[in-house]
C-alpha cells in the first residue's frame, strides 16, 4: 500500500463538499487518519454512522492535534471562530486549507489567527450540489473539476504543492490565482447567477396562489433549472453574498444596467437590439463547449458553490 | 393501418419544433400527406433532403390547399403575413393550429385574416432544445411535456377536440386555458428566465477579454446553465418578448424590486434576510418535484420555449 500523502487530517465541517472530500481520501488511501469535528452532536453522529473518518470530535482543538493537514469546511460565516478555536493546539508545520467560496474573506478571517510556522493554503472546489449535509456526499464528487488554489505572497510553496497534490489524487484539475481574482471570476459565474436564480424563485413564491401553483405544473421551461440552483443551502450562500459583497455588488450593478437597456428595448419595442443581443450571447455558449466544459448540462456535483 | 387523424397536414415553417411534430406524425401514422411549406428555399431543401414530408412549397398558399390542419410553426412576427398569405386557399372547415410562445398576440394575428368556416385552435407545446432549424428535431421531443391550447369562446370545441388528440397521440399532455393566463404564467416561468439569463450572459460578454476567457473555463458553477438558456434561437425569442411585452414588463416589474431588495440586504450585511429568503426559495424546488415534474435536470426537450 502507498504511503498516504497525510498522517493525520482534520475535518472541521463535514457537510456535502467535507464528506465527499474525507470519502474520496478514504477511497483513493490518502490519509493515514481522518478526525471530524462538529459544532452539532447530531451531525458528528451522522458522520460517525456513515464511518466517515476514523475519530469524532466535538471541540475542534482536539481534532486538529497532530494533523498534518486542518481541512476547514464549514460556511464561511464560522472561520474566525474555528480559527481561534483551533489556535492553541495546531502542529507547528501544520498545513490550514479550506473549500470555501470566497477566497479574501477566507484568508482574512484565518490567517491573523493562526500561529507562526503553520502554512494558510486557501482553496475552492468547484463541484457541488443542491444538497447539502454530510449524507449528500460521494468520492466522485471531483473529478473532471476545477479546484482552484489561492496561496498569498508568503504561503510556503512546498506547502500548496502538498494540497496541490491532495487535489489531483481526488480527480479535481488545479488552477492557482490570487484570492481577489478568484472572488471576481466567481462573483460572474457563480455568485451573480444564485442571486438571480433565488430572487426570480422568490419573485414566483409571492404570486398569488393559483398563479404559484400553475407556475410549478409548468416550470419545466427555464424556470426550473432556476429552481434548482435557488435550493442551495441557505446558509452557505448567505455567508457568500456577505463575504463577497464588493464583487458581487460590483457585477450586479453592470447587471442591472443591462437590464434596463433590456426592458427599455422591450418597451419601445426595439426588434433590432434585442435580435442582435440574443445573437450576441449565443457566441459563448459555443466558447464554452468549445473549451470543453462538460456538457452534458447538469450532473450531481457539477453547478453549486 | 389506423385511419390517419389528418389526411392532409400543411407546416408551414419546419424549425425544431415544426419538424419533431412531422416526424413524431409520420412515426405515429397520423397524416396521410404532409405538405411543408418554407419562406427559403434553403430550409425547404434541407426538410425535403430528411424527408420530413411528401411535398414541399415555396408558397404557403399552395401548401394549404386541401389541408385539414395547418400547422404555423414561423417565428411569431411571421404570422401575420403568413394568415394574409393563406387566407384565399384554406379549406373550409380546415382547423388552423400554431406553436408559438405567446398565445394572446398569436390570436391577434391570425384570426382576423382566416375566413369564415376556418377554426383556430393556438396551442404551446412546452418542449424544445436550444439548437434551432429543421435538422435539430426529433420524433420523440414531445412525450412527457405539456401542451398548452387556448382556444377562445368562440373556437369549434370538436377542432379543439382534434388538436388536442393529435398532441396527445404525440406524447403530450394537453391543458386548457385562456390565452392571457397562459401568457401570464409563461412570462414568469420562461420568458422572464429567458430574459435573464440572455442579459447575464450578455453582461460577461462586456467583461475585458481575460477576465472573460476564466469565466469560460470556470463557467461550472450557475452560468453555464443561463449560457444554455440564453443560445435559444434569437429570431424566436426577439418575437417573445415583442409580442408577450405587457406580461413580461409586469413580471419584470416584480422582479427588479426583489432584486434591489437582496441588493440592499447585501450591502447592509443583512444575514436574516438573505438566509430567510434563500431558505423559502427551497421549498418552490421541494413543491416542483413532488409535482413530478421530469427530476433529470436537463434532457434535450426540455426546457425552452
Amino acid at each position: 500500500m502507498n504511503t498516504p500523502l497525510f498522517n493525520r487530517v482534520a475535518f472541521i465541517g463535514i457537510g456535502l463538499i467535507g464528506s465527499s472530500l474525507a470519502r474520496a481520501m478514504t477511497k483513493h488511501g490518502l490519509a493515514g487518519h481522518i478526525a471530524i469535528s462538529t459544532r452539532r452532536a447530531e451531525t458528528l453522529a451522522k458522520a460517525e454512522e456513515l464511518a466517515l473518518g476514523q475519530s469524532y470530535h466535538l471541540d475542534a482543538a482536539e481534532a486538529v492535534k497532530d494533523a498534518n493537514l486542518v481541512m476547514i469546511c464549514t460556511p464561511m460565516g464560522a472561520y474566525e471562530a474555528v480559527a481561534k478555536s483551533i489556535h492553541d493546539t495546531l502542529m507547528p508545520g501544520a498545513i490550514v486549507s479550506d473549500v470555501g467560496s470566497v477566497k479574501a474573506s477566507a484568508i482574512k478571517d484565518i490567517k491573523p489567527h493562526l500561529p507562526g510556522g503553520v502554512h494558510l493554503v486557501a482553496g475552492h472546489p468547484i463541484a457541488g450540489t443542491e444538497h447539502s449535509g454530510p449524507e449528500a456526499g460521494f468520492a466522485e464528487l471531483f473529478p473532471g473539476h476545477w479546484c482552484i488554489l489561492t496561496p498569498t505572497e508568503d504561503t510556503d510553496t512546498s506547502a500548496t504543492a502538498r494540497v496541490q497534490d491532495l487535489w489531483e489524487a481526488v480527480g479535481a484539475n488545479v488552477e492557482i490565482m490570487t484570492p481577489d481574482h478568484h472572488d471576481r471570476v466567481l462573483g460572474i459565474t457563480s455568485h451573480l447567477p444564485h442571486l438571480i436564480a433565488y430572487t426570480i424563485v422568490d419573485t414566483a413564491d409571492q404570486l398569488e396562489d393559483d398563479t404559484k401553483k400553475e407556475v410549478i405544473k409548468f416550470s419545466a421551461s427555464g424556470f426550473r433549472d432556476f429552481t434548482r440552483i435557488a435550493a442551495s443551502d441557505p446558509v452557505m450562500w448567505r455567508d457568500i453574498f456577505l463575504n463577497n459583497r464588493d464583487a458581487v455588488l460590483e457585477i450586479l450593478g453592470r447587471f442591472t444596467e443591462d437590464l434596463t437597456a433590456m426592458k427599455r428595448a422591450i418597451r419601445k419595442g426595439d426588434a433590432d437590439m434585442l435580435e442582435k443581443t440574443f445573437a450576441r450571447t449565443r457566441e459563448i455558449r459555443r466558447s464554452i463547449i468549445d473549451a470543453k466544459q462538460h456538457i452534458p448540462d447538469v450532473k450531481p456535483g457539477e453547478d453549486n458553490s
